[in-house]
C-alpha cells in the first residue's frame, strides 16, 4: 500500500479519495474548503494545511482540480507540492484542463526533476463513488505502470493513452465530439418534430445507420481509412441532400447552424474536385484544409 | 402475384426490379434507357414504350428515379402514368426526394383520385441486389399494408414512418444526420492527428461514451427526453470544453466550422439561462428557437 | 414615344408603369389583380385580359414579377407573352429572381428567336414612385442602349452590368453581402451593448476605419487587388484578435455565429501557410476554397 | 514639457517614443531589445535598464507591449514599474491586450493607490511615423484630459471612448467588425468572378447601398434605431434572397460559412416571428438572443 496525497476534494476528487481510503492506502488530503478535508479525514485522511504539507513525504500525489491554473498554483505556488516533494514521488494530475497548460506543467516538473503525468476521468460523479470511473492515462510506459495499482483503485478501466499529455488530449477529443454532436442531435431532433415525424421512427432507422452509430466503426473503416476513396455514396449526393434538408428546415423555421456549416464543408470538398469520391473523403478533405499532408492520391 | 409496373431501372432500380421478378410477381418496365429495360425484359420482364403503357393495368407502379422532377413527369407528363392508371391500382415512389415534392405529387394524385405513398429505402446498391434493403414506407395503414409484400421482396425489413410522407421524412432526417455527422466527425479525428493522439486511442475512449454511441440512446432518454435538466454534466462546463478544443484547433491549424457553430449554440443557451441545466437541454433550447413550444418548466 | 406592355402591377411595378404613362409612352397593362389594373387604366392605360392580349404588338414587354417560375409562366405558359410577342419586341424582366433560371429562359427565349434582357432595380417602393430607381441592366450592348429610353423613365441611374444576366447577378451578389452584412453589423453592435461601450463612440470609430467603410475601397485596392500580399496587418494577429473578440463575447453570453465562422476562416488561412500575410489574402484565400486558379504567388 | 517613461519600442512603440521626444518631452525608455533603446537614446532619450528604473520620477508611463502578460509583467514583475511609481504619476497602457485583462490590471493599479487608463490606437505604423495615428482613450474624465497632450504628440485625432476600459473595448469592437466582415467581403467577391461578373460593376452598384456604406448610418438609423420595424425590406425576402444567394453558391463551389451562418439568423428571425418586420430587426433578435431586455415592442 502508497502513501498518497490528494488535493482537490470537490465532487470527483472527495469520492476518489475515499475509494484510495477504502482500498488500504494512506491519504493525507489538501482543499481549500476545510469541510471537505474533515469528511476526508473522518475516513481515515490525515489533514493537511497546504499542498506542501500533504505533499511531504507521498509516493503519489494526485491533483484533481477545477481548472488549470489551480493546478500550477498547488504545484509551484506559495507552500506549493514541489517545495515539500520527493523526487521519487509521481505527481498525477486527474483534473480536466488545456492540454498546452497541462505540457507547461509536465516541462516545468521535468526541469526541476520531478516526475508527472496527466489522467484525466471519463464517466459521471456516480462511477466516482464507485469507484468505476474511467482512467485516461498519459504518461511514460513506467509511469503509467507505476500508478496503475493506485488509479484502478478509482476506476474500473484504464486506458493507456500512448505517452505523456495524451491522456488529457483524448479526453480533449473525446469531449468535443460528444458536446458538438450533442447539438447536431438537437438540429436532426427538432427537424424530425417540426416535420411531423414520430422520433421514435427517426430513432429506429438512424439506430441502423451512421446517424446513429457513428462513422469511425460503419462508413470509415472500409473507405477512407483504407485509401479506398471509391463512392459508396457520392459527396455531390450527399452535398444534395445536405441542400435539401436545410432548405425544408428554413421552410420550417429550424435554425440548423451545424447543418449550414457542414454543407459549406461538402461544397469546398466539391470545390477542390471531390465531388464524385465517396463522402468519407471529408476527412482527407478536412486533413488537407488543416495544412496536413495528402495520404491518399487523388 | 402482383401485376407491377417499374419504372426506372438505374443502379438501384434494376436490382430491386429483377428481384420482384424474382419472387414471382409479373412485371412491365419502363426507362429513357433501352439497355436497361433489354436487361429486364431479358429477366422475364415486358417492356413498355412509356409510363403510360407501362402502367397500364398494372396493379402497382413503382418509382424509382434520381429527382422529383422526374418523378413527376413520369406521373403527369406526356404520355404519363396517371394517364393509364387504374384507380384501383397503388403507386409507390420509391425516390429519395424532396419532401414538399412529395406532398405535393402525393396532394395531386388524390385529388385526381389516385392511390400514392413514398417509400423510399436505405442501405446500398449492394444490399438492392441481394434484397435486402432497408425500405421506409410512407402511406395510410392500407396502403402499407397492402404494399408490403411487394415491397418485401426487394428489402430485408419494413419500417412503417407513421403516415403519408413519413417515409421520405424520416429518410432526409436520417441523412441530414449521417452527412453532417461525417464532417463534425472529420473535425475531431483531424484535431487528433494535429495533437499526435493515436486514432485507435480516440476511437477507443469514444466507443464509449456519447462521442462515440451516439446521445440518442445515452445521454438524453433519461434527462431531456424525461424532463429532467438537472445537471449530470453542466452546459457551462460542455462550453468551457469546447472553447478550450477551439483554441487548441486554432493554434493547430485545425478549422473546425461546424464546432465553433456549435460553441455558439451552447453560447445562446447560457445566455438564455440556461448554463447550470444539463447539457441535454440543448435539444430544448434548439426547440423553442425553432418557434416550438416548450416542453420543459425552466 | 413607345408601345409597352407592363405586366405585374404590385408595389413596385405599379408605380412604376406609371411613370412609363407619365413620360408618355403608351401602355397596355396585366396583373392577375384585377384592381391593379383599374387603377392603371384610370392613369391612361389599356387593360388586357392575358400576358398574351397585353403583349400583342408591343415594342417593349416589361415583366415585374415575384419569382421566376411566375415569370416562365407569363412567358410561356397559356395565353402568355410568347404567343403574340412579336420578333421585333424586345422583353425586359425587371423581377429579382434566381439567375440560372432566368438565363434559362434567356436561353429558351432566344432559340425561339425573341429578344430578352434582365434589368433588375435596386433601391424602395418610394423610389419607384419618386422615379429614382436604379437600374442594373443585363443585355447586350444593343439591348441596353434600345432600352435605356424606356428605363430611364423610372429610374434615375441606369448602370450596364456588362452583359445578359448580368443585371440579375449584381444584384444577388449586392443583396447578399447587405443582407449577410447585416447580421454582422447586429454581432457588433450587440458587443458593443454588452460591454456597456456607447453605440456612439463605437461608430465614431468604426466611420474612419474599414468596419465602416468596407474593405472594397480602403484595404483592398493597394494590397491583394494589386498583388501585394505584404503585411499592413498580419492574418496572424487578424485572428488573435478575433479569438479574444469572440472569448469576450462567449463570456459576455452574446452569441456570434458568424464571428465564430469567419475565425475558422482565418484558421485556414494560417493552415495554408498565409499566416504572415497580408490580411487582404484572405480573398486569394477564399478564392481558392472556390476551386479558382491562384492569382499572386505564395 | 513632461517627463515620459516609455516601456515597448517595437514596430509602433519606437516611432510614438520618438514624437514624444521631437515634441519637447523629456524621454527614459526601456526595451528588452537593447538595439531599439539604443535608436531611442540616439534620439535624446534616456536608456533604462529595467521598468522599473524608467519609471522613477516620470509623470506619465506609457507602455506599447504585444500583449497582456507582458503589461503585466512590466507593471507587477520583478523591477516591475510599480516598484518605483509614484502616486502622481499616471500610467498609460496603449498596447492592444484582452479588455477583461486591461480591467484586472485597471483594478489591481488602483488598489494600489495607481492611476491606470488604457489608450489603443488606431492606423498603421506609417501612421504611428507620421504621429497621426488615431488614440481611443479610455479613463476617466480628468485622466483623459491630463494625458491629452501627451497623447497628441502621437496621434492626430483621440477618441474618448467613455471611461475606463472603453478604449480597449472600442478596438476590440472595431476590429472585430473589420476582421470579419473582409472574410464577408471575400465571399461576395469570389462568388461575384465564380459567376463571371465584373468586379468593378459590383463595386459601383454596392457603393451605393447598405452592402458597400454598411448599415450602421444608413438602413439602422430610421428603423430598428428608431423602434420602428415596419417593413421597408422584410425578413422574409431577405431569407429568401440569402438563400438564392448560397444555392448559386453551392452550384458554383463557392463556400461561404459566413453567409451560411448568417441565413440561418434569419432563419431563427423568422422562428421568432420576425418574418414580415424590417430586416433591421436582426439587430433586436440578436440582442435578445444574447439575453439582453427587448427595447421595441413586436
Amino acid at each position: 500500500m502508497a502513501f498518497v496525497a490528494f488535493i482537490g476534494l470537490g465532487q470527483m476528487g472527495a469520492p476518489m479519495a475515499a475509494n484510495l481510503i477504502k482500498k488500504g492506502h494512506q491519504l493525507s488530503v489538501y482543499d481549500v474548503n476545510r469541510q471537505a478535508v474533515e469528511v476526508l479525514t473522518g475516513l481515515g485522511a490525515k489533514g493537511a494545511d497546504s499542498p506542501s504539507a500533504a505533499a511531504s513525504g507521498a509516493e503519489f500525489v494526485i491533483t484533481m482540480l477545477p481548472n488549470g491554473d489551480l493546478v500550477e498554483q498547488v504545484l509551484f505556488g506559495e507552500s506549493g507540492v514541489t517545495e515539500s516533494l520527493s523526487k521519487q514521488a509521481l505527481v498525477i494530475d486527474m483534473s480536466t484542463i488545456h492540454p498546452l497548460q497541462s505540457d507547461r506543467l509536465c516541462q516545468k516538473m521535468s526541469q526541476q526533476g520531478f516526475s508527472y503525468m496527466d489522467a484525466p476521468v471519463g464517466r459521471t460523479s456516480d462511477h466516482a463513488i464507485a469507484g468505476t470511473l474511467l482512467i485516461l492515462a498519459g504518461g511514460t510506459e513506467a509511469q503509467v505502470e507505476k500508478a496503475k495499482p493506485v488509479l484502478m483503485c478509482m476506476g474500473s478501466e484504464l486506458i493507456n493513452a500512448g505517452g505523456p499529455g495524451m491522456g488529457i488530449r483524448v479526453k480533449l477529443i473525446n469531449n468535443y465530439m460528444s458536446i458538438a454532436l450533442n447539438a447536431l442531435s438537437a438540429e436532426a431532433a427538432v427537424l424530425c418534430e417540426a416535420l411531423g415525424l414520430s422520433f421514435d421512427v427517426a430513432l429506429q432507422v438512424m439506430s441502423g445507420t451512421p446517424a446513429g452509430k457513428g462513422h469511425f466503426t460503419t462508413s470509415w473503416p472500409n473507405k477512407v481509412l483504407k485509401g479506398d476513396l471509391s463512392p459508396a455514396f457520392m459527396i455531390d449526393l450527399a452535398h444534395k441532400d445536405l441542400g435539401i434538408a436545410l432548405d425544408v428546415a428554413n421552410q420550417f423555421h429550424v435554425p440548423m447552424p451545424l447543418g449550414a456549416a457542414s454543407r459549406e464543408v461538402y461544397n469546398q470538398a466539391r470545390a477542390a474536385g471531390r465531388g464524385r469520391e465517396d463522402w468519407t473523403a471529408i476527412l482527407e478533405q478536412v486533413r488537407i484544409c488543416a495544412g496536413l499532408t495528402p495520404k491518399i492520391k487523388q
